[in-house]
Order: C-alpha cells, then sequence, then structure tokens
C-alpha cells in the first residue's frame, strides 16, 4: 500500500481525486490540506462525500515536513503556491503532481505569457532536472523516474491527444482551435461571470487570444508543432463538466484518411483511456462524463485540404484529477487503470 | 464468478447496469438481449461504452432458454414484456430482478392503476409465491431466497426510504409528496415532450393525481402507510439524472426533532447507501450523480405540527439499475457495495 | 407622457424594468440610481441593453429629491434599504412600488419573519395609511389612489392567484404548497451556492420550513387563508428564469371540479396576464419566459378528496419587475398592459 | 394596415413569427397554414400561445388561391416544399419570404450540396429573376422590389456579418468558423439525438466538413469570398436558443485593429440591430435570447497575424423568424424595426 497526499484538497481538483481515491485499491490518504481551508472536513465543501465515506476528514494546515511523509503529493494549488510548494516537497524527500500551471512552460515562456518571473526555472521545461509534462500517453517512459510531473491543463490535454500523432502529417501553421469548457474548470470560486443565472442557455468566448493554455499548447505540440503559432480560443458553455475541442488543420500534400487513420490507431489503438471514433463520426462530452477517458476522432475533407479533428474529456478526470492519478499510477510502478474508469456516466 | 443477463439491455435502465458491471469483480455477463434492438452492439446505443470497454457486445434476440442459463436476470422490459417473461425465465429455473412495475403491487391494485389484468397473479405481492419488493435496506432478509424481485420505482424508492422509518411518527392521511425528475427517467424512447428544445429551462408537473407510483408509495409505506392516499405529483425538470421528493406529514402529539433523528438512526445509521443530513440540513441531487446513493433529511416543524422530508437518488441507479444490482448482490450472497458507488460524480 | 425612475436599477429587478420601459409607448425614465453602482452604465450590468439601446445611461447616487420629481419611483433595494426609502419617497411627494418585502406584511408580523423592528409600522399593511399589496388582479380597485405599493413576492404571486379564488372551497388547514424556482430569484449576487458548476444538474431544497414568503402567502390568502398554517417549502432549480408552484389543499364537503372551474373563471376569464388551463393539464414555466403572464390550473381528485393547483410565472417580470410595472400602469392611469407581453419566449 | 399569411405555422419558426406578430401594430395575419397540422390551433402547439392571444387560432390546408390574398407570405416549410410553393405564390400574385434553403444558392451550387435539382433555377441566385438573399442589412436596396426573399440561415447569418465588412482586410483562404446552436435550431421535430436526456451536459459537432451552411457561407462573402473555401464546424450545445460563431482569419499585411473598428463602423454604426463590441470584448447569446439583435466583437492578434470574430443571434428571431419580419417590414415600406426587440431577455 503507497500513500498519497493533497494539497488544496477544498478545491475541484482535490474532492476530484478525493472521489477517485474512494476506489482505488492501492493508495491510502496519508494527509490531506488547505491553505485557507484548514479545519474544515471534506463534507463541509463536497456535499458528494457525505460522512462515512470520506466526508468526515479534515483538512490539515499545509506542513511540508508531514506532506512529505507520503510517498507522492498532489499539488491543487494557485501557480504561485505550486511554484514555491513543489520544489520544497522534493527537496524535503517526496515526490509532486502539480496540476497548476507553474510547471509547464520554459522559464521564459513562463514569463511571457503568466506575467511573473519563474521562480523555480530548474523545474521548468527546460531546467537541468525538469518537470516532467505530464500527458501519461506520451510522457510513460519518464513518468517512473520522475519526482515533479506538471499535470496539463485541461485544454491541452484535449487538444494534444488528437493533434500529437498527426503532427507529422500536418503543415506547419494553420493550426486553429476552438474549444469550450463547463464551468467547473474555473474551480469553486465565487465570480459575477460563473453565476448560475449568467451561465444558463450562454455560451461565450472569453481569453482570447492570448490564453495561457495557448502557449502550452504550442509548447507540447513536439517538434513539428514549434515551427508556428497556435490559434486558440476557448468558451464556457452552460454545462458543469466537460471539455470539447475542435480544431482544423492544413494536411501536407498527399496526405489521406487512410494516413490519418494509421497514425491515431498507433498512438492509441492499445491506450485504455484513449478511444479514436470513425472520421465522420464525433464524440460528445457527456460519454466521458466522470471518466478518464478521452474520446476523438480525425476527418480529412479534400475540398479545404484540411483535417478536422474533435476531442472531449471530462475537465477534472482527464484534465485534472484523473490524469493526476493516472501519473501517480505510473510513477509508482502501479497498475495505470487503478481507480479510474473508462465509461462515463451516460446520459 | 456468478453470471447475470440482461433483456432490455438498450434502454436506460440496461446500459446503467453495463456501467456498474464493468467494474465488478463477481459477476460475468452471460448474454445481453433486447427484442428491437438485437444485432445492434452496445456502443451504437451508449456513447460512454466505447469498443474494447464493452461496447463491442452485441444485443441478442430473447431466448428464454439461453437467459435461463445464467444465475440470475434483469429485466429492463415494458410492463406488458416482464408480466410475461418473468414467471417463463423462473420456471426455467433462473432467479429475475424485474424493473418494471409489473410485481410491485397486489393483482387487483396493479388492475386498477395499470388498466389491465395481472396475468400473473401468483407473483404480484399478494399471491401464493409472490415476487419480492425489493427496495434493498427494508428487504434484505428475504432477497437470499427470492426468485422473482421487483424492483421498486424511481419516485417509490426516494418517497419511501426516508418515510418508512417515520410512520409509527405520523398521522394517518395528509401525507403529501411533491417531487421531480430529471428526464432520463422517461427512458431513451422519442417523445415530443422530451425534446430539448422543450425540456430546456423548463418545469412542469405531469401524470398527477393519477401517477402509477401513487399506488406504489401507498402499497409499501406499511401498515401505517395503508391507512389513508397518499397525494402525489411528480414533476419535470431541465436535467438529466437525478430524483428530489419533498414530503410533508402530520407528526402525532408530541413527536419531536429528537423522535425523528433516532427513528433515521436506527434505520440508515449502517446503511452504506443512504445518508441522513441533519435536520435543516437538504440534500440535492448532483450530491448523488451517477452513485447508488440516497441522501435526505427530516425536520420537524412546531409550527404547523408537521414534519418535512426531503431525499435524493440517481434515478438511473439507486431508482433503477443499481438498486437491482444491490438486490442481485445479496440475492446470489454477495457483498452488498459490489460494483456500485456511495460517492457521486459532483460538481 | 408619465414619468419613472429606478432605485436599485442594477440589480435583476432594476435591469428587467428597463428592459420592458424600453417598449412602453407612455413612460420616460427620470432617473436611475443605485447605492453601490453609481457611475456604471446600464451595460456594464446588463449585457442585453448595448449602448444606443439605453445601455449608455449611467447610474446616478440615491438622492431622493431629485427621484421625486419622477411621478413613480420603483424600488428594487434590500428590505432594509426600502423600508428607509419608502416613506421618504412618498414624503417628498412621489408615489412608490417596492419590490422588496419591507411593505407586504403587518409590523408584528413582520418582525416575526425577519428579525426586525419594522421602523415604518404606518406603512405595513396594517397601519394606518397602509400600503398596498399589489397583486394586481386582486388589488385594482387599491391602486389608483395608492402612495405605496409593496409588490407580491415572487413565489407568493405564483401561490396566491390560483389559490385566492379558490379559498371559499377549501378546508382552513391543510394547504400545501411545494414551489421551485430558477436563480435570478437569488438576484445577482455571487453566492458559491448560486455558482454554475453547483446549480447545474441540481435540485436542492432551501429556506424551509421559515422561508419568508410563507408568511406572506398566509398574510394575503384572505379571511379564510387567516385561519391556519400554510406549509411552504421552496427549491432551486437548474434555470434561470420561472417558478412553478404546486399546491394541494382539501376541498369542503360536495364541492367538485364545476365549482373549481367557475371560480377560477370568475376571477380570470377577463384577466390579460392570467390564463386559467383546463383541468387536468399542466403548466410549464416556459411559456411564460420573458411574458408578465401566470398560467394555472386546479384538478379536482375525488380520490383524496384534495384539489391540484399548479402555476407558473417568469419570477423576473410578473414575480417582479412585470407585476410593478402593471401596477405603475394601474396608479398613472394608463392602459394596464402597456409595455407588457402575454406572450413568453418558447421554446 | 397591411397583411401577411404563414406556411409551416406550427413550426418553431412560425410560432415564433406568431409571438412576434402579436405586437406588430401594421400587420394583421391573414392566414396560417401547415400540411400536417391543418385543424390544430396554435395554442395546441405553442404552449406560450394562450388562448386569447392568439393560440385559438386555427391552422388551415396549403391554398394556394388563399394564401395569395395576402401582402406577403413566410414560410417555414422543407426546402422541397418551398421549392414549389414559392414560385406558385409569387405566380398567384403575392411576395414571399421563405425560410428554407431551397433559394439561398444558385442553383448549380444548390444541387451539389443538397442532392437534388433545383426545379425553380429562374427562383435561385443567379436566375433571370433572382431572389434576393435577405440578410437585411446587406440586402436592404433590394428587399423593396423583391418578390422572392431566401431569409438566410441561422449559422450563415452569425458568420456573415462580423465577415462581411471585414473581408478587404482578410488574405483570401484560410477562413476557419466553428459556431454552436441550441437544439430548436433543429425544428420541432422528435429526434433521438435531440432529447434532452442526451443534450443536457452535452457537446457534440454535427455535418461537417459538409453542413449545407457552408456554402451558403462562401456564396455570399462576397467577391472576396469567392476565392477560397470556408473551414465551418458546427456543433450542438445544451441549450434551446442561441448561435454563437467563432472565426479566424488572415489579415492581409498592415492592417491593424483600427482599420477593423472602422470598417465595422462603417458598417454596423447606424444598425438597430447589430451592435459592434469594443475589440476584447465577447458578446454572449443570451444577451440577445428573444431579440433580432447581433452582438459581434473582431480582435486583430499580432502574434498569429489573424483576426478573431465571435458573434451571436437568437437563432429564431435574427436567425429566422425576426429576420424575416425584418425583411418583411422593408419590402411593405413599413419602418424596419416593428414588432422587433433590440434588447433581449436576460438572464
Amino acid at each position: 500500500m503507497s500513500s498519497i497526499a493533497i494539497v488544496g484538497a477544498s478545491g475541484y481538483g482535490g474532492t476530484e481525486l478525493l472521489r477517485l481515491l474512494a476506489r482505488h485499491p492501492s493508495l491510502e490518504i496519508a494527509a490531506i490540506a488547505g491553505a485557507s481551508t484548514a479545519g474544515l472536513s471534506v463534507g463541509d465543501v463536497a456535499p458528494n462525500i457525505p460522512a462515512g465515506a470520506g466526508g468526515e476528514r479534515v483538512l490539515e494546515e499545509v506542513d511540508v515536513a508531514r506532506l512529505a511523509d507520503a510517498d507522492v503529493v498532489v499539488l491543487g494549488t494557485p501557480d504561485e503556491v505550486s511554484l514555491e510548494l513543489g520544489p520544497q516537497l522534493v527537496a524535503a524527500g517526496t515526490r509532486v503532481v502539480d496540476l497548476s500551471g507553474a510547471f509547464r512552460l520554459d522559464a521564459a515562456t513562463f514569463t511571457a505569457w503568466y506575467g511573473r518571473e519563474h521562480v523555480a526555472p530548474a523545474y521548468a521545461a527546460d531546467g537541468a532536472t525538469p518537470a516532467v509534462y505530464g500527458l501519461t500517453e506520451h510522457a510513460r517512459d519518464l513518468l517512473p523516474a520522475a519526482d515533479l510531473v506538471a499535470n496539463p491543463g485541461c485544454y491541452p490535454t484535449a487538444t494534444l491527444l488528437p493533434l500529437i500523432p498527426l503532427m507529422p502529417l500536418i503543415e506547419p501553421g494553420g493550426i486553429v482551435v476552438s474549444a469550450v469548457s463547463g464551468t467547473s474548470g474555473a474551480g469553486r470560486s465565487s465570480r459575477a461571470d460563473l453565476q448560475a443565472s449568467v451561465v444558463h442557455g450562454d455560451v461565450v468566448a472569453y481569453g482570447a487570444p492570448s490564453h495561457r493554455h495557448t502557449a502550452e499548447i504550442e509548447a507540447h505540440l513536439g517538434p513539428e508543432g514549434a515551427q508556428a503559432p497556435v490559434v486558440f480560443t476557448p468558451h464556457l458553455v452552460p454545462m458543469s463538466r466537460g471539455i470539447h475541442a475542435t480544431g482544423s488543420a492544413v494536411l501536407r500534400s498527399g496526405v489521406t484518411q487512410v494516413d490519418i487513420d494509421e497514425a491515431l490507431a498507433a498512438a492509441y489503438a492499445l491506450e485504455p483511456f484513449v478511444h479514436v471514433l470513425p472520421a465522420g463520426a464525433f464524440p460528445r462530452t457527456k460519454a466521458v462524463h466522470g471518466s478518464n477517458s478521452c474520446q476523438l476522432s480525425a476527418t480529412a475533407d479534400a475540398r479545404t485540404g484540411r483535417v478536422l479533428v474533435t476531442s472531449v474529456i471530462d475537465n477534472l478526470v482527464k484534465g485534472a484529477a484523473g490524469q493526476a492519478l493516472q501519473n501517480v499510477n505510473v510513477m509508482l510502478g502501479l497498475e495505470e487503470t487503478l481507480g479510474l474508469d473508462v465509461i462515463g456516466v451516460h446520459p
């Protein structure tokens, strides 16, 4: 039995991880902590976790020494907190999976898009002991040795999974991604623009063209991706969970649907959590509600010379807590699927 | 390893059971069948179950002899089909859990509320070999020997769980229940009044005052319940899953909140799937989304001399497939919680 | 051309009134004011009112003398502000319609349910110059002479319209009302329990059994209503607008559906904004979305000896700004329907 | 007083037009007809239009001679019906606004995208007496003399309004549009994929890359638009009304935000129904709920050399019945805004 601790356990990422851990046979919860919520119980913040099912567990103060007793610590903390806490925990002898944006970019890119210095450049993606960017299906070999894993953002996860295998088939430049998210991606905080009365029956773009996930997508598309900027526009849609990403890219001359199908099959045919639908079929967000799966498809369009990719994830599972647990499983040498559902709650 | 078969496996109750069985360690699926959907694959009807995760399984024709090879058969069929098929399967040597209304009432009451003869009165609740009404928490002793279990309706499950323990504290007469349901309770069929454009942003009552679940609630409230009719009004609300029941009843003279709390604790303190919230706290449907839990509370109101009960379930889990699996577990001598979540998918 | 001013114009009641006034041919807006939002433009708070369509109008500080220049002032202010401001404005020579709960009850009942002294008892419903309770269809004769009109609450409007005409047919005691509301009834404030992530797919009761609208319903049911308490349970449902009220009451001996139909027809056959559906038909909230209409029905149930009433309104229109404008029209001698829609925005 | 008739009056376009006409001071309804719904009343299909407010009006059989007595006839009929009926009505002496796709393309393009011959090529956009493509703001001069107006599709309306004025600033090729729609765009028919249980909490793409509105957008972008194909991907989102279009296009060298702002101001500064938000601000669908407005913005992005355009309309108003009425007003020489709201029903 290995042990796990969570900081920021009262946020949506944290309570979602607690939901998943309730069914994990090989991980025990060593500690849960929260800077502003210490003293509250899990049941106070998560109505789905009643007393007797974990709801009675109490959030502690953040204590690095105590947290470092766990085999791994998951950070559900803001960027600036993770920047400090991540290296401290590694120094104290444990390993870290961080849900924030703190360790997903090289230091210079981080500074350009986040508007602050990167205080732990050694752990940024270009450092001497870089954080591993934990898009599990494409980072599996690096995870067992990683001390600090940067868990990917929700939009980048949904965007990168279909695009990475297709990059050799795509012209540099011309990638345009439009994505929508449920509101839980914005976290638990009370914001006027996230009130139910505002969101119900409403769709709105936000953050574009300078949303930070743009840089994250560009950084991790691979060598081909580095050659040109990506156009990325996120939107808020009236649902609680789910990300849907729609991407368009120019196909290299001569590329056909067969090439696309082969590239995706080579990448994902054996993956438990990535499901490739046939060309012309489109995944739907609710199919992966509560599950760690990504469903995706890619359809060539001869008329425009482009490929249309669509993909869906649950932003709190494959887009946050689920992929974190998937990474933890691999880091600790456990079976990768433990505690994680392939099948979503539908309808 | 025991075996289970499902008839009507393409309905919402059927696909939900398939979702739950994917995580059940001790039940293998012997066969799935559908009268009008034979030949389709599970993935054709359930986008959450992709190929490789059970989506490739094909629905068969309904064949009693083949189905009877399973240790238990769950029927997700219409009332009239269950009336025929249930006794046939029992006669062929297997055991049955039926999700329909076919076996929840005595034959006379069935005829009065369903408008047709009960063609298998021996299996109605007053017959020589009656069906067991499978509200698991109140039927546990009868299940191991039962050949035919009538799985309770979604509204009755949500209504009976809080009321049954309180009946000795309540005056006969005066029970008024108003309940709301998500649309999945109406099944997968295409109906004009269940189109998304109609349901979005809309609340409407239906079926009252003669909804069939009224009779089912009255029939299973226990001896005290039999003395007076219940007023029951169901409504459709704009969500996919979830039942919320609000009941009001006249307290017997002298009954206090302490008596209420004690009655509920005596009934449910040790139950894994029933969670009693403190008086004045109110459960919310999304807390049990995808889980087999019922959350409930009961609050005395001295001003009106009444008790207010509120309860929530997921209509497709504790209100259908989940309770069916809970019953199957008990019938087969398995651990009651296998394959079933206590924690819902929230938010 | 008469003139109107609005205080609290940045709240949902205020912006809704501005929406309606944009089409009113005989009322000009003299001033709009807001205590905490002075200096903002309407477009800053109401994305539906763009610059050029009223969005450019700027909220002013609250200035009683300036406001009193208008023929009528609508207050969309909290109870405690209305308690002060209402009498001041009347004293300054204008007339007032107040959307808050400040003037809907007699002083003693107000104190009991609101937990504070009524600082303007002369304007409570039992005072020497009482406020008129502006349920327009039942207050029309009093409005032309009224200086201060207490605009009814949203739940009471939906509950009282079907019940008042039926009170002579109903036994005292035994009225049980369960109602649901969209989130806009809670106003524009950012609250953790009103975040879209929490509300989506969720139903929850709140405030019972001591919600203040209970007292308001009891106070205005008429002489028959005063004889026994009403059981009232409100719930939040996942939509932005709309109230649905479901009531059950014991019929006096011998009362039939014919009596019910006659009572409702006598009350509402000529009303432009109240539409009585046949017994057994049920109104739906979205049918009145954005309109000032109430749709309702009442169905006798011989089996239980009770009548089931259901009714729907848009909480921001007939439940707030619309009824306020209806009252203003009558107070000023204008045609009652000016600026108000009968037909809702459906689907 | 002019007169109007509606064919297909029981569809969502038809009942929405009836909603708008209820407030139109200068148009009387001569007749309403429906092929399969003749004999039903409006109230039977539209719960928002109660008896006394137009709900009592009965749908007639389709009778060209009788319909031709009206000054104008609006067709809410399927493509194949409009193809026949439109020319017949013009021949019989009246004028027509058609909501279908029948007359929006030249005959060859129609055949390529709709898969059938155009049986009335004289009325296709390249015919001797072409239909006018009724994007009102860009067709105003042609409408007074038009006999047959092709009302634009909902997606094309939302897409063309922001793009047409920008076309001189944009490189040919590289226009990528991703749009989402509420479910009412699919009409009133019962479809399994439009059931509330399926749509709730769900986002899914459909129809791409060969959705017919792609050709319509390309055809009406103007001379610059004709040079290269447009990539268009529509999606269904969980709401009843509303279209949100997100477009990305490559800016010509040297084009700045100032050029963009000037182009949009030149096109729309005086338009009552088109509202341009500042660069970096994003319109939201609910702001135009029930109104005939389009809100849009365009933001230059120097990093990618592209412009991001976003726009919103209500698909049943500016995207169908509202724009039809706007066209009718211009055709008949009435004030263009009669019967139409600028302000939406928000929140």
